[in-house]
């Protein structure tokens, strides 16, 4: 039987669109998102589920209703149930994002912002 | 409040043992682990759920009983439940491991490999 790494940085090569997450693997439930982020996102969160961050490429800041974490390439944070945030990147930042199948990225509610979800790259 | 990014490199200098998970986040009730690996470990595998390994820096050998995966620096692998693997590193790697808490290292059986799971740094 055939085994295949998954290479982030191939994956990353596949795809342009920002703010929308694209799916490279599955542990149980949890999935594997890469996205590719620029700009500031809109305040939102999940009241059912925390949610992993890790930097790739560049940095990435999530604003927070009490202050903010900046992270830079190798970094991790990880966003608990029900906390509202905002993430921002003032330049292009590549991320991995770790959550259960099914969250969407604007999290309670739909916005022009909701990306499509459990898309496979 | 204060919110700080969880550095991996950082977490890395603060250990040298190998073969020994080290927890350094939790996203529900899964953790990210940061290990050092050298050498060969044994066939395990674990019953009820799956493993992500995310290799971080040198390379990292998946020997399965149908075949091998071998993953570079940036490459993900998901070993799914019950599946018997083998990690073996012919220089030192590190890795980033997600399961869920409660996991042990070698797996259905307690061996002299058994490392303290739940241990955070």
């Amino acid at each position: 039987m055939e085994h295949r790494p998954i290479n982030l940085s191939q994956k990353l090569a596949l795809f342009c669109d920002q703010w929308s997450p694209k799916v490279i693997a599955e542990m149980n439930e949890i999935q594997f998102k890469l996205a590719k982020l620029e700009g500031e996102f809109e305040w939102h969160r999940h009241a059912g589920t925390d949610e992993a961050f890790l930097v790739l490429d560049g940095e990435l800041t999530l604003e927070f209703r009490d202050g903010r974490v900046k992270l830079a390439p190798g970094e991790l944070y990880v966003v608990k149930k029900g906390v509202e945030h905002l993430p921002r990147a003032d330049s292009l930042c590549h991320v991995l994002v770790i959550e259960p199948r099914g969250v969407i990225n604007t999290g309670e509610e739909v916005t022009e912002r909701t990306a499509e979800s459990d898309v496979w790259i």
